[in-house]
């Protein structure tokens, strides 16, 4: 896997890194300015032992270049938590086990204990992965990965810049997609037992316009409630055991 | 209502009643010493008007009754967002709408968060009010209000002292209680269409042993995982709707 894919976010700065290993961050590699080694850096140095991560000395160009604030004052450390994969190995993981493909796909989910939660809840579904967006929607942090108790461990996630793009590449391998649609088919009158992509939006805005259209079946949790819509983890999760029960045939 | 049962918690002292109106804490009452006059006092005031906080100028006496810490400095707010249910509104309920009961019960769930989503999952699978439990767990405080997204303004949240205590009680007026537990019977093979109450633990622990051993039926979601349990909101989700399901008849 490529740096760049592994690579979730860069803390620079002598005590902000230093803030970052007590704060009991999972952080993977500390690069360090060759030949600096004033109080903080061994302080750095020490606590990178200690939790096993890797040192790197380097020459300010290349502090320069991984830099994203311009302000590394020589100390740069990647948090890396967890690598993102791709969707073929999602695909592959699939065949493998020989069961039909199963994705949950994210459309801008924001609040981190809902996608840590959606992950956990994909690992215990069966699903082979889920696929989150670039922009606006969260990424693999910390928060994600505890709120995902340890299904990030397992569950791979791939981060996709185009929903839509995604979904058509899918579809002609093959693939169906039901999103998830408060307006949509009651979810017991639909057939989701074929390799199937279930998306989920944000709870705010549902899923995009575009990416619904792309869909081929609109699925509705039935509500007999006084309010608008379920936790988008709720949703994720009672949509992904209605294909689960679906798939066992009861 | 008596007003023990709507009061969640007081605020006491003149900078944390200031704070609390400023963070836009929803406080239903300030009691103000009476002729207590001076600068934060009339902040306050303001605050209160400009909020529509209820003012009761009172007596020394009545302030140090109010108190929980003694420390009151003239000032205390009572907050009072959601006023708790009684477990007997909710049978009303279910028998006003011809429907047989249901209830979720939580073991000691802790997380505001979680406790919100699962009344609103319980307001939209249509359960006629949800009980909790008044020792280490979460209450009706801002964040689960929050979390609710409105659900507490229409489903009924009971708190109740002693949990095995009310399902002993509940079972003798014809109520059935199922207990979610991965080691349980899977939930496609149980009959939960008659009046039931579906019982939710925490996620370190589950449902307490006590507890359980008073439930007539353990719940099991199908897991093909690799981790241990679904968060408790989403637990809490998929089994309501399975309930949900067989009550449809699908």
């Amino acid at each position: 896997m490529r740096e760049t894919e592994v690579r979730e976010s860069v803390i620079e700065g002598r005590n902000a890194v230093i803030e970052a290993f007590r704060s009991g961050r999972t952080i993977d590699k500390v690069y360090i300015l060759d030949g600096c080694n004033d109080g903080p850096v061994s302080t750095i140095k020490r606590e990178a032992k200690k939790q096993g991560s890797v040192i790197k000395f380097v020459t300010k160009q290349r502090l320069d270049q991984i830099s994203e604030t311009g302000k590394h004052q020589g100390v740069i450390a990647a948090v890396a938590a967890y690598a993102y994969a791709q969707v073929e190995d999602m695909l592959a993981l699939a065949e493998k086990k020989g069961e039909p493909v199963f994705l949950v796909l994210l459309d801008n989910i924001e609040d981190p204990h809902n996608l840590g939660a959606i992950i956990r809840t994909a690992n215990l579904a069966g699903a082979h992965g889920v696929i989150i967006t670039k922009d606006r929607a969260v990424g693999l942090t910390a928060v994600v990965a505890r709120a995902s108790a340890g299904a990030l461990n397992y569950t791979p996630v791939a981060k996709v810049t185009n929903l839509s793009r995604t979904i058509k590449e899918l579809k002609e391998k093959g693939m169906w997609f039901v999103c998830a649609d408060m307006d949509g088919t009651r979810m017991y009158d639909l057939d989701m037992t074929g390799p199937i992509g279930l998306v989920v939006g944000s709870e705010g805005e549902g899923v995009g316009r575009l990416v619904k259209e792309n869909c081929d079946m609109t699925a509705a949790i039935p509500m007999k409630g006084d309010i608008d819509s379920l936790n988008a983890s709720v949703a994720a999760g009672v949509l992904a055991y209605e294909i689960v029960r679906q798939r066992i045939g009861k």
